[in-house]
């Protein structure tokens, strides 16, 4: 039986400095938004963290379950691999910022779940690992961004940030109802689909979803409204692999986020706030993606892409969202100092955090 | 052995109105060469044509041989088929434009060369067959469009076209030596690569020449140069499929003919010759791609794409080329009235030939 946390029961967690762990793969939307909560929060001395290799592997000769792996050091990166097929590559073996488990020095993800006990048999990341207990806490990720919002504020750099505010749950809420369904996990149900059919109701889904976060975006900096939120690094992590990804490997090709350019200055304004860039690899997302389902990509050729990242270091404007609120809100005076200022310098989360 | 033509030999053709017959495939690029050519030529009195079902079968219980099959009519359209893995679908097993074959009744294009004792295994389209004498004249497309423009003059209605004119076969030839084998098969080689090795070779190809396609249409109305030739039919079905089925099913995704305003122009100008869009099947030419190799995909699930044929029904704009050259070669004078009712009317392979 498990013995970490269940969905929807209560966390606890004690926080301390240096005792908790994440278990995260770069190419993961759902562990990529721990990475992110963790950087805007000024987390990354007190929560340690280790990522997997991007590439699923065989776990254990005795069965047929593929998972993440973790790197293999061990002959002075001589060690490649191919897919789980045996086809494609050879791949490294590990990468400079993929370290081997620091815990159990454990082969796979899947060893972490057995060394605690855990027959679930959902060998997932993102993992919160306590250190101390030498147990899992949650391997929810919206559980773990929460706790990481809320729960280590002692020892956070940007304690004062609030990802999660009192005032905007509701609104949060009603944009999350259908941003995982038609989005986050839409692109998944437009990859996997095994029908036509399945496939044509999640790609109808998935195109209205994207025109609708385009409409709310093009009238509001943020998903939920004046403020950033969990909601919009939930709908970050998917439009940040859509065109590279998803649009090829998901056949999500109805859209394109660098054809739309709200969406693009919404990826860009949210990609340069500090500490967020440095939390997308888009070498290992893409690895990770195309290499790790030889059913759907055989020889696991990684197509060489339309180069998304580079479009998200250009100005985003958005600033401007901000400037106009501020004027309707104060009736129409012209644009104040600080107003001006915000235009002009680089968003970080802590200057959204006092608007 | 093989009774027709070989590639190379001079063609020997007796021009008669209802003796040729062209078998072709909506999906395959070579074959629609020669519908667009017998288009313009205003053949389609003279040529008969049968359209192949755009996706692929086995040929044959006793070896793995798949191609192209002929639309089976037989039980009212209730018939349906999978992939040549048996999955994907149900298809129909005819469509309205495809016919049974109506010279050998023959149920796939294997068994046409089967019957004129042509042993060489590759059983292509186009096919251009002489009905009188029972056998293949052709199944290269370059030799067929040729046919097309020079031989059958006297039975043409756009006679006056030539698609091949003597003045321009040095720059056509220039034009074919890269786009054949770095965008016509370029995108093959991207797709059907096996390793990463032979993917970022094909790709850095096929973005070179994209760029250099682009360069030199931003500068002139059609390829080769002022006139429309044969090898703008040679891009264009390229060109024309790009953004559908190759950015997907073949990972060119460095470049997208829809965000080239000069290539997505340069396909309108084409698309809207008289003629030419009713040559154009999108949906079979989907259905052919995302359905006829299991290995790349395994369901056979056709993405729902970005509408393509859709925005090469917008004005191009590309006339001005003409205006600008005749300024230029007629000194600074004004625009003439002709140049204006060229400016204005929708482009004719005629009103091209006179310019």
């Amino acid at each position: 039986m498990a013995q970490h946390h269940k969905q929807g029961a209560r966390l606890h967690v004690s926080p301390e400095k240096d005792r908790y762990h994440l278990y995260v793969a770069h190419a993961c939307p759902w562990a990529h938004r721990t990475l992110i909560a963790r950087a805007l929060k000024g987390l990354e001395d007190v929560i340690s963290i280790t990522v997997v290799m991007p590439i699923w592997q065989r776990t254990n000769p005795k069965d047929e379950h593929v998972g993440w792996m973790f790197a293999d050091h061990s002959s002075s990166g001589n060690n490649v691999v191919t897919n789980s097929a045996g086809l494609g590559g050879p791949f490294p073996a590990s990468y400079p910022s993929n370290e081997a488990d620091p815990i159990f020095n454990a082969r796979s993800v899947r060893e972490i779940y057995e060394k605690v006990n855990d027959k679930d048999g959902k060998y997932t990341v993102p993992i919160l690992f306590d250190k101390k207990l030498k147990t899992i806490v949650s391997n929810e990720s919206s559980e773990i961004i929460q706790m990481l919002n809320s729960e280590f504020d002692e020892y956070a750099s940007c304690a004062e940030v609030d990802l999660e505010p009192e005032d905007m749950k509701e609104a949060m809420a009603a944009v999350d109802s259908w941003i995982y369904p038609s989005l986050n996990n839409g692109v998944y149900k437009c990859g996997f689909a095994h029908t036509q059919e399945a496939y044509n109701a999640a790609i109808d889904e998935l195109t209205a979803a994207f025109d609708r976060a385009e409409d709310i975006l093009s009238t509001q900096r943020f998903i939920a409204g004046k403020r950033f939120t969990l909601s919009d690094i939930r709908l970050f992590v998917t439009l940040l692999r859509f065109d590279e990804v998803y649009v090829v490997y998901f056949k999500t090709n109805t859209r394109s986020v660098a054809n739309s350019s709200v969406l693009l200055n919404y990826c860009r304004d949210i990609y340069q706030m500090d500490g967020v860039a440095e939390t997308v690899d888009m070498h290992q997302i893409k690895e990770h993606y195309f290499c790790s389902h030889p059913d759907l990509n055989k020889f696991s050729i990684v197509p060489r892409g339309p180069d998304f990242e580079r479009l998200l270091q250009a100005p985003h404007g958005r600033e401007s969202f901000d400037v106009k609120r501020r004027r309707i809100s104060k009736g129409q005076v012209s644009i104040s100092d600080e107003d001006k200022s915000t235009l002009k310098s680089d968003v970080s989360v802590d200057s959204l955090e006092v608007v």
